[in-house]
């Protein structure tokens, strides 16, 4: 070692592990993932949840279209106005198959960062496809992924139809739309299942706090 | 609205505030970002500020090779074994000049999650195109990227060569390497420099809180 290089006599590592992030924060990481169809209710339950935990001092983070549709799972329409063109086409996402593939993988990668950091991250997204919510769920440590399925059938769903995508879906003006004309996945081994046609957003953001709680995921 | 759909009923959202997030840690979020040669000690300065922080009670977490590598910047080689090939080819990442631009805009996306969760993200990748790093930095508001270049002369990393890269790379084995046959674009407005090849990384990382702390990024 040439004395030229004195930085490297501290080489090594000195993480700060999960474990004491955790210590820090007062409770475990996690992953809470919602699924289910557009307009189930799932991203109105989830920030409901988030609110609570937060109340209760948890350091939990929502993790949403909202907030990754135009950064980290940026359309290549989006991607372009920064990238070039090949880029913006490789790397943007839209929905098909493989797209929906990506997206999932990419919000399940940062899922686990949040998770090491000692966060409860909680994940709304659609995430119709069985085998990619359980890649998310084999790259975590058993029990830190908490699928939660907000079953709320389809025509409730269309009923609602906020943005009017299912009626746009039905006219053909959207193809590859979960539920209409692409598949959605039941879950086989959702930790806890909601009932999103019955009773009210809240009551079922309380289901879940008490599911966290009685499984011993927050204090 | 049909009785049959109460959830839409709280439809709106109930969002947790990047200020409340920030309220329940402490302090506010950031994002560090640490650039400069292979070897030239980022990691190892990245780390150890991580751990002045945490003992400090600040809620930090560090992004590198460690934690993004074998997931969200995974190559294709990885991916291949839980996805199919053109799905592992098109997002799988390696090293060439498209490639390393995905890498950066994803960590940089990351980070900024974890900035809005009122994390002070610390990030250390050698991240060595100017447009790459000036691209996070636009993505965030003002105030929240803090470049820091590790200034350490390409002679002293690669007397360093921790890991036999410089001598590859030199050998012909390696391409796209930086410093010996890929480009490094040296930061023209970095918040802070720091000279890698002189002082222990202790100091170095000193320096960098020190910084942190005169700036009013940490209290």
């Amino acid at each position: 070692m040439s004395q030229s290089s004195p930085v490297e006599v501290h080489w090594h590592k000195h993480s700060i592990t999960r474990q004491k992030r955790e210590q820090l924060n007062g409770h475990t990481g996690s992953v809470i993932w919602f699924t289910g169809l557009s307009a189930c209710g799932k991203s109105t339950i989830a920030n409901l949840v988030d609110c609570r935990l937060h109340a209760m001092g948890i350091h939990s983070y929502l993790l949403d279209g909202d907030n990754v549709r135009h950064d980290l799972n940026a359309g290549s329409d989006v991607l372009a106005e920064r990238h070039e063109k090949p880029f913006a086409e490789r790397f943007g996402l839209g929905f098909s198959a493989q797209d929906r593939e990506e997206n999932i993988r990419r919000v399940g990668a940062v899922a686990k960062l949040f998770c090491d950091a000692g966060v409860v991250a909680i994940a709304a997204f659609i995430s119709p496809y069985r085998i990619d919510r359980n890649r998310v769920r084999g790259t975590l440590a058993d029990g830190d992924f908490v699928e939660i399925f907000v079953d709320t059938p389809l025509d409730v769903c269309e009923a609602r139809d906020p943005k009017g995508l299912y009626k746009k879906a039905r006219a053909g003006l959207i193809t590859d739309f979960t539920g209409v004309n692409d598949p959605y996945e039941v879950p086989k081994n959702a930790e806890l299942v909601l009932q999103g046609g019955e009773g009210s957003a809240e009551s079922l953001a309380d289901e879940v706090v008490a599911y966290l709680k009685a499984s011993g995921k927050i204090g």
